[in-house]
């Protein structure tokens, strides 16, 4: 394999359930597939049904988590632009790709829990707070807001996404 | 997302270990990034590495198989072209590939057993015969040759590997 190829752009949306990481990560992705082809989009939903991986546990999670940044290195490392749209509140997993991928750009969407819990579209934070589901993120799992995004946005619902998605292409000067 | 998008080819390039399948991909892999941006290389032991799986049992291969198979899919539906270099040496996979696939070709590196057992770069086929290794195609673990592939190149050793991509350049009409 030719060496010389122009490293891709990791795109990292990060950010609790409900926080907004597909739509806006699908919305990026139409914006620069609209001005060039190499480009694709990995939600991390999509993901798991690629690894028809259904563990949810700390450590699952986890496993998942190193798949998804290989995987994003394998395709940036061939000059692909990669969306990648996971929770990942894991500071490892942040530094891991820093460490890995040349050009990475970490978009943390950010919202209240309380909107999150008000949102809920899966149903997730209401089974948790029933104590009834195990391992979501902000309620019965800790997790660890990004400290040095490239990019935090506010989506607290007051900004329509096609702002937010505005708010990117100008911040990241894409 | 944008559901317009021209889909991707998959280049299907299997055969049995020691094929010349790693070699192969790389290089038309090369060959059309040399033309345009939106082509990715996946070869079989890059993708072990992403999921760090070691299961070479009948059943882990078939579940890596059918994980490269969706992450095929997701891919080209986004309009990249994949090219994949692995084993596969199932019928079904290729039937599911074939019925989720919309623009997928199939190339069979074919090459005679006496010469793979010759060239054992792994040392996998030495091991089997002893009776050490277990599940190895062709001689512990059959295998299923592809019945209708797109193009079947006798790959003994008596072409450099430079004639055989021009081979599929020019059948494939790339």
């Amino acid at each position: 394999m030719n060496e010389e190829i122009k490293k891709g752009r990791l795109f990292w949306i990060t950010g609790l359930s409900d926080a907004g990481k597909t739509t806006i990560g699908g919305m990026l992705f139409d914006y620069i597939k609209s001005k060039k082809n190499d480009v694709v989009w990995l939600d991390g939903d999509c993901l798991r049904e690629v690894y028809q991986n259904r563990d949810y546990s700390e450590e699952g999670r986890k496993q998942i988590s190193y798949s998804n940044m290989r995987l994003g290195k394998l395709l940036t490392d061939q000059g692909i632009d990669v969306i990648m749209s996971v929770i990942g509140m894991r500071d490892e997993y942040r530094e891991w790709n820093r460490s890995n991928i040349e050009r990475y750009l970490e978009i943390y969407l950010k919202v209240p829990l309380e909107e999150l819990v008000k949102r809920d579209s899966k149903g997730l934070y209401a089974k948790a707070l029933r104590g009834e589901a195990l391992n979501v993120y902000g309620i019965n799992l800790a997790f660890e807001e990004p400290k040095s995004p490239d990019l935090i946005i506010l989506n607290d619902g007051r900004k329509p996404p096609r702002e937010v998605l505005d708010e990117i292409i100008q911040k990241l000067d894409l």
